[in-house]
């Protein structure tokens, strides 16, 4: 369905002509897309004209120009994020899954580790159930895939809690901060993330080096014991064109 | 903590000072922020240079215009969605929630439904394993919170299951098309979500009005039986200025 508006400026004309082609699959993911004098001769444009049509392209995160070698369609191959995992797929996953994963086996490096005593901010001490003024352990780190990085997660832990074990080191030792809750007698057993997108902040684009039109993921997560006590507050931020979330669940 | 790196343009400047400002909380969300005369007159910069300070926070999706009226803090009160209401939340969730949900209890209108049969496009086949060319039965609708759009969802079902039921009709009856799918022999009780996030094509702007500098949340659910066959393929597009998700769940 080709767009007929002539009332459009021409570059949005060719934007969508161009946005056509690619979801037609004439251009596939990691396709050379026609330059600005591909453009200029084909439409019969000026050289403004044809690199507008492209920034349409590029703001809407669906094409990324590559320095000195062109502008190319966008891939979209996700490091696939399971909210879930205690649930047996293999017996019932037998519907293909629609966005393909294949980075889904290569691991992720964690780097930027920082731990920190805190005074906790008042949306934490909301999620933690704390009074105001309460410390809290802070725990930093950035998730990085091929030199790239693709997550930033800040924990919070009441420090009445973890104060003097290996939570407040950088290295928490096997099985990690949860393991160390369950030996304190505070083993977390339920989760709620909260999950929402929106665009970045220069800071963010900054820090997760975000590409020209792409939002990011934010999910907060609160790990609760048995007894209902939250333990953990986990604010992650994502390079929404790095992750599919995944959660599988039985029904009610 | 502010970004006094001078070599940037003017009008990041400005934008960085406003967005401290927000952050810090001096402008509330709803809050009406200096407009363009103001801009000039405290900064002493041309008209062009105040708007697109202005333009910044608005393609960062943390401003907004309203017409006649001015530039405001874009509020974000969100639409809860809850992917998994089984378990019993009071026992465990004395945390509080992060982003407030004040619009949970409103109803959201469904409206322009529409059903048909159409050869399942070849992401959906694959989703439903189905063989190239079955049919499916097409349910589009959209949702509505206080005239505005928020979300538009597509269901498909295998044609060879539902056919001749009332899934294929308009109205599907008390309990809708799970309990039409359950007296069919095809109950779906476990269910795969997966979730990304990108900025709207133009036909999704238009389509769901959606405000500058937002994304749209993509939420793709699968249905399955307890025999492990997929049932339902549900492609969910959501605002994502409209919308937090949630997740509750137990440990593995």
């Amino acid at each position: 369905m080709a767009t007929t508006d002539d009332r459009r400026p021409k570059y949005q004309r060719i934007a969508d002509s161009l946005r056509e082609a690619i979801r037609s699959g004439e251009y596939g993911p990691g396709d050379r897309l026609p330059g600005e004098n591909d453009l200029m001769a084909e439409y019969g444009v000026a050289r403004m004209t044809a690199r507008q049509a492209i920034g349409v392209l590029r703001d809407e995160g669906i094409a990324e120009a590559r320095k000195g070698a062109g502008v190319f369609v966008r891939s979209f191959r996700p490091i696939r994020r399971r909210g879930i995992q205690r649930l047996a797929r293999e017996q019932w996953g037998n519907g293909r899954s629609i966005w393909s994963a294949d980075i889904e086996s290569r691991a992720l490096e964690v780097d930027q580790v920082s731990v920190s005593e805190e005074t906790a901010p008042a949306y934490v001490s909301a999620a933690l159930d704390l009074a105001a003024g309460d410390l809290v352990c802070v725990r930093r780190r950035r998730f990085v895939l091929d030199d790239k990085p693709v997550q930033v997660a800040t924990s919070y832990l009441p420090l009445s809690l973890v104060a003097g074990s290996a939570i407040t080191q950088e290295d928490t030792g096997p099985g990690g901060t949860y393991a160390r809750l369950a030996e304190l007698g505070h083993e977390p057993v339920h989760f709620r993330e909260e999950i929402r997108s929106r665009m970045p902040s220069p800071d963010e684009v900054t820090q997760l080096g975000i590409s020209p039109g792409t939002p990011v993921i934010l999910i907060c997560r609160t790990a609760f014991t048995a007894q209902g006590h939250p333990v953990e507050f986990n604010e992650m931020t994502l390079d929404a064109g790095s992750y599919v979330l995944e959660y599988d669940f039985g029904a009610s």
